[in-house]
């Protein structure tokens, strides 16, 4: 009787399934890919998609062509509803299980309101294509508005751009939205200036970008001012509505408010039952397995884990795909009947932002760098880990048309409904 | 006192609409164009976003941007709900209203389904970017569900994709979608073969491509034939449901129903309460004017009328471009106190459709041109005539890829929900 091939099931096509999947090129596995959507998206850049720069499909790959070459690997577009461990079956959401013999939970995160749900339908995220998709139609959306607004106190609140969050997505955000109002957008309209629109970035901390060195953050809060973005630190949000943000004991109007304050993990520790910090990440053994699970690996966002300064491996790309890498390393390994690997150790090549289309700051650790020079290792550092020749070349046009022209070739608003500052001044603030 | 200067007030901002702002440049007039959409949109090439050939963002571009340099021109993103012609004003679909001295209608057609417009939600038509997505995402889940279906009856089911309709609409979304699934996919499954998948074209008419020299409207048969395309001719659909079609005495199963088989005029002739014809296109006089209202013109795919050889003139690009070119002009003679120029007159400059990616037919009258050199020109022509070099380097790029490397960059699942085919096998008939 042969032995059915090893069953390897990846759950999450990210920067650490993909990786996973790639290190196992050449074992005997049966590898089955499963993924919610039918593409990999390339999250760095979201926030383009989100501000008019880039389309969608220049970020995003059908996962399918990804691994077409692989005959060993089977892409499954569903959804996972939980993991019934005892009998090592998926369980999707239709009913259907698929079993394995090990399992790599790759699931990610999604942002978080804290305990206020209510917000996400006001203040949306920015994770999926969808939510950029969103983001993009409400801030082209408040200008349409702002321009055939009669009333001066609700065209304000149309100009006014609240986001919330100083990581890279807020800052990259509220710099990307400050460059449309004050330079791409201002010749399109004829009643309003748009270069009087407030863009507001809000933080609960005491700096911007606080994973970074704090001359950088220093930095790039004055790079951020000097494009006209007021930089409000040490406030929390304690409400939102269609009307506008609330912080500390200010009520400001607003139309658009966009969240990038936290994420938590996907449910995977739900399905397993297993211990999960406070952002619901599960705190994996040293060698990434679940515990009580050695045939569970989980990676990326999904889990919480040390690296070798003793601070939290962050939730980046990077960090997901080394842990993708050794995954597989450890895998193989198993399946070669050989020791496993020593555990997981995190290697932080460095942290990177965008402050608007000139100007980023790179903190590798001993070296940082900042302005112009920043910017052009950023795009080139992502230009060259986009996957194929077609979307770098695209994505390079695109650039280049931003830059020498001024033009965001994205400007689309699609999937929505007519705006209207008249009769019902917020028809499109849930809208989808 | 000063007399104000003279408003023109166009609705729609598609071809004819905005080569009527084209045309009025110079005039002291104050233009107002208002389209419910923020974009222009290149009509042409929707079929490509529709098979996952080109993005969005290559064929639609902002309204605003376009008509940025002209600063007597004020772009209005608005619903038209009514024309009260006594007052010379347009109405807006919140109850705002917009004066003019001149309203020029370029409104516009959609897809009919001839009575039975419950069939929309299963079987779109392509008049839109969102009907494009969402024809791609039906077609994209379609191979989706067929890899998970474990019943052979559901897995025919969803490798059959019924075209209704074979003007060059048609005949463009049959031949890709035959390429989709002969060549782009069929590495990328596992479990089906995708080239097992049946594409049949529907048409009520004794040909395809009726519009057509006869010889060109066989040539098209044969080589869409070739491509693995099944012409079915002289069959009017009688049902579509969620289920399938049937034709004549057929039903066939399916889970992908396109409509290409019609379409009627905007509600222009309504809101005037003029004679139309049976498509709802109003029956312009020859200049152009809607009879009873000299100081309102009509033109594009909301009007009826009569070329020089006594034929209807197409609803196509260059006869919209040409009638709002002809309505600027006459505008533009009122204004300088000159004599009307002679009715409009309708040159045909050709028809074109392409089959495939390498083949099309091209029907100039007297010449008639078919096979790869028809479709190099098609390809050329329709490069030429999209807006700025950006596009036309992106959507050559685009194609560029499709050729050397069979790869279609916009395959992307998106707006909608995980597709099942156990439990609730049609969830996404309906979802947009």
């Amino acid at each position: 009787m042969l032995s059915h091939a090893h069953r390897v099931v990846i759950v999450g096509g990210g920067f650490g399934g993909l990786e996973a999947v790639s290190g196992l090129a050449g074992l005997r596995a049966e590898i089955t890919l499963i993924d919610q959507r039918n593409y990999h998206l390339f999250q760095p850049l979201l926030y383009q998609v989100a501000t008019a720069s880039l389309s969608t499909s220049e970020i995003a790959w059908p996962i399918r062509n990804l691994v077409r070459g692989r005959s060993e690997v089977s892409t499954l577009l569903a959804t996972v509803t939980g993991i019934d461990a005892s009998a090592r079956q998926v369980i999707l959401s239709d009913g259907e299980r698929v079993g394995y013999d090990t399992l790599v939970l790759a699931t990610g995160a999604q942002h978080t309101y804290f305990g206020h749900d209510d917000w996400e339908g006001i203040a949306p995220g920015l994770k999926t294509l969808e939510d950029a998709t969103t983001i993009r139609r409400r801030i082209l959306l408040a200008f349409e508005r702002a321009e055939r607004a009669v009333d001066p106190g609700r065209q304000a609140a149309n100009l006014t751009f609240v986001i919330v969050g100083a990581g890279p997505t807020g800052v990259e955000l509220a710099g990307t939205i400050a460059e449309l109002a004050r330079s791409t957008l201002a010749p399109d309209f004829r009643r309003i200036d748009t270069r009087t629109a407030r863009v507001i970035l809000v933080e609960a901390g005491p700096r911007i970008l606080p994973g970074f060195a704090e001359d950088l953050s220093a930095y790039a809060h004055k790079a951020l001012e000097a494009l006209g973005v007021e930089v409000v630190l040490e406030r929390a949000v304690t409400n939102c509505t269609a009307d506008g943000v609330t912080f500390a004991d200010t009520f400001l109007p607003t139309r658009t408010i966009i969240w990038a304050a936290g994420v938590k993990a996907s449910a995977a520790a739900a399905w397993l039952g297993v211990t999960a910090d406070r952002a619901g990440r599960i705190l994996v053994e040293p060698d990434l397995t679940v515990p009580g699970y050695p045939e569970i690996f989980a990676i990326g966002d999904t889990v919480a884990i040390t690296g070798p300064t003793g601070d939290q491996v962050p939730g980046i790309a990077p960090a997901a795909k080394q842990e993708g890498a050794y995954v597989a390393k450890t895998i193989g390994r198993r399946l070669r009947g050989k020791p496993a690997p020593p555990p997981f150790r995190y290697c932080h090549q460095g942290s990177l932002a965008t402050i608007g289309k000139r100007l980023a700051v790179i903190d590798f650790g001993r070296v940082r760098l900042r302005g112009s020079l920043a910017w052009w290792i950023w795009g080139f550092a992502h230009i060259y880990f986009l996957i194929g020749l077609k979307s770098r070349l695209s994505v390079a046009l695109s650039w280049l048309w931003i830059h020498l022209r001024d033009q965001r070739g994205s400007r689309l608003i699609t999937q929505g409904e007519v705006p209207t500052d008249k009769i019902s001044p917020d028809l499109h603030s849930t809208a989808r």
